[in-house]
């Protein structure tokens, strides 16, 4: 209806800014989702469909975002979630991401699939104050050798926790990357893939080398460094995950890009949260456009959340300063929905904000 | 479909033709709502929702509108809300309001961002015989002083009652302001603002300076007039005003413009209605468009209702005259809906209007 | 998508021909409905939303479509719903309709508003054969008088039952109407209405002439005919006009042309038969546009159904052929879904049809 | 959006590719539904609605699709439904469906009113290994000679089942076929039709030859091979066909062309798996689009799945090998979706995927 401004007001301003940068097959890889994509739309569409209860007249001073995680506080609960080849979207690649978060005081899960060697990322971020958390995420690939290696890495190079992604041991059925079928430009760097190439095609030999349980069980055995679980939906995974004593389970259904019809984020992390009882952190990724949608993770019973895709788009039209000014919408909307809900800090938030009595 | 006639026969016409009158950046300042405007649409939804169950070969005249207010008897239960900088839409500004109002039997109140002193608008209207209530509204910015001195100004110039607005302590995230950046013209005045301009800026300094309970509690002890509370929707925050002994609340969330995703007026207003349970006068304010929203406002347990941007789209376009006519469809759509629910007056509204049994 | 014949198919079709043959201001007459048209719109919205459960290898012949109604038995559960002026969309009028009628075996409910004298109408069909029902439709217009002398000449011209209008005591807020205000031509006779025409306007002069429970009881106990009640949707009317003891109730919002949000008929069906419990006939009228529909509709507790704006679409654009065609599609739907459903009769029509136990 | 491949990457894509390939009379009758195609929409939409709660870290090997069915094992549980008059959309026909069926491991069940003898298909396909099932539909058409001469003629052809039609006695009221009326080409063979041609027309005449239960009986007592019920959406007439021991009843609304607003075939299904309560086959039929689809049926209670118009969709544009890639796309979500919930076999499906607890 009205002229749109260059700067971008909001998240969907980036996704707009970052297509027109994005070839048709990039589009489809990072943009895309599973078949119809009926659970990414519903990822967003269910953050937004929860009521959020103000309340007036208590806060004397704005809101503090300071919250705690795996045993240390951090400047705000968001975390930039692990997302591959980003170096396809832009040169800087995932150290403009990590820079990104580390100025807001945001976490980076640096993907496996990064095209910047996980040292190189720690060494640009680690040592700056105010950052955020510094995670590292893997697949295991069914070589137990490269996994545990790579956690060494991690390690060494004073990342603080490992993220172990379980929802994708196969790709998924992704149409639209089916009718843009691409690749990473070859020139990209897969400095932490298995050599060779792990050369596994076809559903069973995916399957075949995927992660089970029992890989669970000897990686939490072996890993210099505490170990979360990325894509549990469902409560009972969630509570077998908690009696193996992992640090942390992340809601998460892959951005929708694995199984359609899977249920959206926000309908399964109040359950994930009442079937871990606090045993663990909980963390959720997915849909998530909005600080309302932040504050709402966060009363169901996140401790932190992971921001996807609008991290790739401020990144892809604007670099380290897009990413970044992304994480900056997110945090100063969450910030003003806390003071509207008179929630002074992080601990204040529960359910109660979602529903009176 | 058909071709449109000039003259307006709903409020959504008077919209229409608004919007030819308004720049892009009065246009979002008077209209848009916050963030993607969830709870803005959600307010005229929700009314529309409703059903109203007819009764029929009941009545045997037209219906009465005339409904008790704060201890004194008012033409009709409809008020114009307090709406800021109308001298940006037309230059005879809140004295076309308040004559409209005045000249329907509807209720004034007067913003303290209004463009016209108070005791301008109380001499335009104050003596006129038939004229709903007037009002004053004030936000508490952190000078106690300021903040009586107005009080008193509006007692002494015949203003019945404060509305203290406690839902905006901050601006909200309203994405089509920042997409249309623009302010008042300069030249209107700003009659009733602390002098010099609270400086405030930024949402740590905007809440040190917002209203709390403490200054309620003040200001209740203090004022000249009936205190009410505008921006309630949750119930614990009714029951506490109610405990203070403030004379009214109004069920509102500022029309949208401030916390998106916040429940729409008419899922709050019956929890409102219930928790205050008599204590003090309830009214509410947001989305109302047809004079069946009025009677289920009504039947939901309101004691009045105020009405906004409909009230500046007739004054955008048509001055007093364009105001008038809103209010004046308003009242006559009111009448009709009653007539055909079978309720001769207002106090025979309530909730059984709203389903069988 | 694809071309469409000329013949129509259904009775949408239908009402896109008619539209092609009205003026705008007979458009927004016939087809219009109260403001924003959410009740005219959930008509149709209701009835298609509730499911039939089909039984399978049950019946050996063609449903039979017998109905009985006010002690005998007719063709046809459908009657033709009260329309006025009839003549300002066919030269025929209301005698293509009642031909129409008649020779579908479906009833005609003939409206004081005709253009064509009640008498004329009876000559025509109250000897046919195989036609349905003939009753006569008024507004008690606060003229005990010309009531009854109305009552009278439809008594002795061979209709069967009155039917007062009771849920139209004012005009409704008709936004269509006001867009495109016109009135049937002056030509057209009004050879029920009183002389000279009652000059009432008003909200308040309306309502003071308009029928009241004590009309009720008063024509009751003159009236030479049965009488119904049309245009009740709450149960306490319902019972009410029980203990009253009319012949029957017709449940209809009176096709969303008085109060917008007013329930769907589908909505108010079910209570108002249950309401009444067999002590009355009970009809439903509104949003009726499928066999099913009307399935649906007896299966909810209707004895028999009102079809209206479809029938003077089939009349407007191709006279009593046109109105024939509707009924017919109506019927021949109806059977087909009764035969569907297993229901070799209008009697094995129960609430069992629309879930199983 | 974005360009599209000419190769479809779903049966969306295959629909749209055989959208170009007919007249508008073959897609009517193959694509259209009846009246308002609100069942037809319904069954696709039913079961895209329906969560699939992912389990992780559980499989190590790809999931195996053999499917046990009346007696026997398969490598699949998809059937193709049967379809008349094949021979409209590609001049192979059902020789190429059967043999697309037959090649990925589906079932193929045979209309009666194929265009090819049911001797050349079972010739054709019953001794491939890795087949699925080969079934004969029929309808009862008064004539039980006749329906005994076909059933005898698909037993020693090799047919292992027969499916009797029950829930289309009548056509239905197919808007979109009577806006283009048309018939196969003469010159295609009804090799299975009686001799003469039934020259039933009208619904009476319909009915009277129209199977009922009492054929049921005659026909289990006499038939050389097991029965099935085809078109059973109501729980009480599963029960009744469980009583009279058939072999299995085929949830189905014809695919949304008979009675419209009949329940979809997910909302039908899980009722009617409780009333057959083990005691004979289940399968479903109706708007499976996805393999997630089919999990969804088979975790309702379906021991087997029939995809009907995808098939004709693949035929018509790319003859067997289009209609095998359908089945191949099917197949393979169907596998991705059974690895993604964690489920090693069919046998490992139950209810449980589809709500935690």
């Amino acid at each position: 209806m009205h002229a749109q401004r260059a700067w971008p007001v909001n998240l969907a301003d980036h996704e707009t800014l970052a297509r027109a940068h994005l070839t048709p097959e990039a589009d489809a890889y990072f943009n895309g989702g599973a078949a119809d994509e009926i659970t990414m739309a519903a990822n967003r569409q269910a953050w937004a469909a929860i009521p959020l209860w103000p309340r007036v007249l208590r806060l004397r001073a704005a809101p503090c975002l300071k919250t705690p995680l795996l045993g240390r506080t951090w400047p705000s609960p968001v975390l930039v979630a692990p997302m591959a080849q980003q170096g396809w979207l832009h040169p800087d690649a995932e150290r403009a991401t990590a820079l990104a978060a580390s100025a807001l005081g945001a976490g980076m899960v640096l993907s496996m699939q990064a095209n910047t060697p996980l040292e190189h990322i720690a060494q640009d971020v680690a040592q700056e104050p105010g950052r955020g958390p510094l995670w590292f995420q893997l697949y295991h690939l069914g070589n137990r050798g490269h996994t545990l290696a790579l956690a060494q890495r991690a390690a060494e190079a004073g990342y603080e926790a490992l993220v172990l992604t379980v929802d994708a041991p196969i790709h998924g059925v992704r149409d639209r990357e089916r009718r843009h079928p691409g690749h990473p430009p070859r020139a990209l760097a897969q400095p932490h893939m298995p050599t060779p190439a792990s050369g596994a095609e076809g559903l069973d030999a995916l399957l075949r080398q995927a992660a089970t349980w029992e890989d669970v069980v000897w990686l939490q055995s072996r890993s210099p460094l505490p170990l979360l679980l990325k894509g549990i939906l469902h409560p009972a995974d969630a509570r077998t995950a908690c009696e193996l004593g992992v640090a942390g389970v992340i809601v998460s259904n892959h951005g929708g890009r694995v199984l359609d019809t899977a249920p959206s984020t926000a309908t399964a992390l109040p359950l994930v949260a009442d079937a871990v009882a606090g045993r663990a952190a909980v963390l959720v990724d997915g849909g998530l456009r909005r600080g309302t949608d932040i504050l709402k993770a966060l009363a169901l019973g996140a401790h932190g959340v992971l921001v996807g895709r609008p991290v790739l788009h401020g990144l892809a039209h604007a670099g380290a300063q897009g990413a970044a000014h992304v994480l900056r919408l997110l945090q100063d909307e969450l910030m003003a929905a806390m003071a509207l809900c008179g929630l002074a800090d992080i601990a204040a938030i529960d359910r109660a904000c979602l529903q009176p009595q």
